[in-house]
């Protein structure tokens, strides 16, 4: 008989949370509450692209979306690694969570490689593989009680830090951690849930499994930009990790009551 | 017989190497080469000064001092915390040297005190007891093979980052250490050492104990800046540090041989 599991939850947050102070504030006192061993990561937000303006630098844009250029990155690194995320620390720990703030080149956590230039140049952009995420100090450090908060920032394991996308380095790291711990991942979303109909905040779908989510995609209930993020969190339930919730920012603290849980069976 | 404590190296460099890439490439290198436990310390530079400007924010000065306003602070907090400290942290991983970036908040290692507003309101600006450090999960990380990198940055344990002098820092922190290491406290400078004849940089006072330095001071050689650094880092070797060198930044990789070493006896 092997020992059990601890319990970890990895909770995602976006930029619709970050972007507001109140609602950052708000979130960050029931993420303090939540039981258990928990680590944060957090998106970018729009406060990089204020800055950037501010110092002059245009964004570049190839079919609709950004590029990571040298000047960009250094905003982001300031930004995303910075300000945001050592904000957040210095909140987390006057409400009583031993946060510690990372990025994917600190001790190593998520080397990364620089995405190829063709068929388009995105820059400093880095992408991973979640079997190369180096888990080992990260799980220590959990064990003993430390909240880390993760930034969307890895590193080229050349000098260079690279924009990765958070869900992915959520994801990512609980596939990775799903070897120590059995993990509950959590994307906090703008929504209550996965809807049954976009304009009905009510009509949440409390549990989809692979056959479920056949059936929505085949209704056409689950369409657009929502296909990849469920592909990715199903991938991550392929991958080790026990349970994927999506539910609202707010509902933090029903966890299993309120939201979609994405499961295997 | 208690057991021999193990050698910890505390390195603080300041602007002028920070201000210059190849410079700071070139100390870093030096720094990664540097055998056993070590821990760094850096200052601010000029960068975060260049940015505010940029951002348009007007420096206020009081009696020809900065203060740390909000706005100022959302700069260091970005710059100091981000930009240089991750830039460090990604090249040090390039060079094998398994970085860590904090700032005080994270994991609480360094809570602090707003300064006063009386006789003046230098704003976000922290001060601290080193015995307040909080030096077990720093230490466990030490002696587990990673190497902290510190920028100036302590919390006020409220919610708000600090702006905290980097040679404070590396002495507070040479002192708690000193509880688990036999801490070496090293300040790099843009001279080879402390000099007899400030404009000779071949007259470095090899080694300064407390009655050299009342006789350098009774004599005039050492005045000014110096007397505030000298009698901080003979504090610090009140406080349990064995040893403070102070040499060039370029020198590293010859502590004991080039430079100042400051003693007890």
């Amino acid at each position: 008989m092997t020992a059990e599991k601890a319990k970890l939850n990895i909770i995602k947050v976006g930029g619709n949370v970050i972007n507001d102070a109140e609602t950052l504030s708000g979130f960050l006192k029931d993420f303090a509450q939540l039981k258990g061993a928990k680590l944060l990561v957090h998106g970018g937000g729009k406060i990089a692209s204020t800055i950037s303006q501010s110092l002059g630098i245009t964004p570049q844009m190839i079919d609709g979306r950004r590029v990571t250029d040298a000047e960009t990155l250094r905003v982001i690194t300031m930004v995303y690694g910075g300000l945001i995320n050592k904000g957040i620390v210095a909140q987390l720990q006057a409400l009583g969570c031993n946060a510690l703030g990372l990025t994917g080149a600190d001790m190593n956590i998520i080397p990364a490689q620089k995405r190829k230039p063709e068929p388009i140049d995105f820059g400093f952009v880095g992408d991973f593989d979640p079997q190369q995420i180096n888990t080992q100090q990260l799980s220590t450090l959990i064990n003993q009680g430390i909240t880390p908060i993760m930034s969307p920032l890895t590193h080229d394991q050349d000098g260079s830090m690279l924009n990765t996308n958070a869900d992915t380095i959520a994801s990512g790291l609980a596939q990775a951690l799903s070897a120590d711990f059995e993990v509950a991942l959590v994307y906090c979303f703008e929504k209550s849930g996965v809807l049954r109909d976009a304009d009905d905040d009510h009509s949440v779908i409390p549990q989809i499994t692979p056959e479920v989510y056949q059936d929505l995609k085949d209704q056409g209930v689950i369409f657009a930009g929502m296909i990849p993020k469920l592909d990715n969190a199903f991938g991550a339930l392929n991958s080790g990790v026990s349970k994927v919730h999506i539910t609202h920012a707010e509902q933090l603290l029903s966890l299993g009551e309120k939201g979609t849980v994405l499961c295997q069976v």
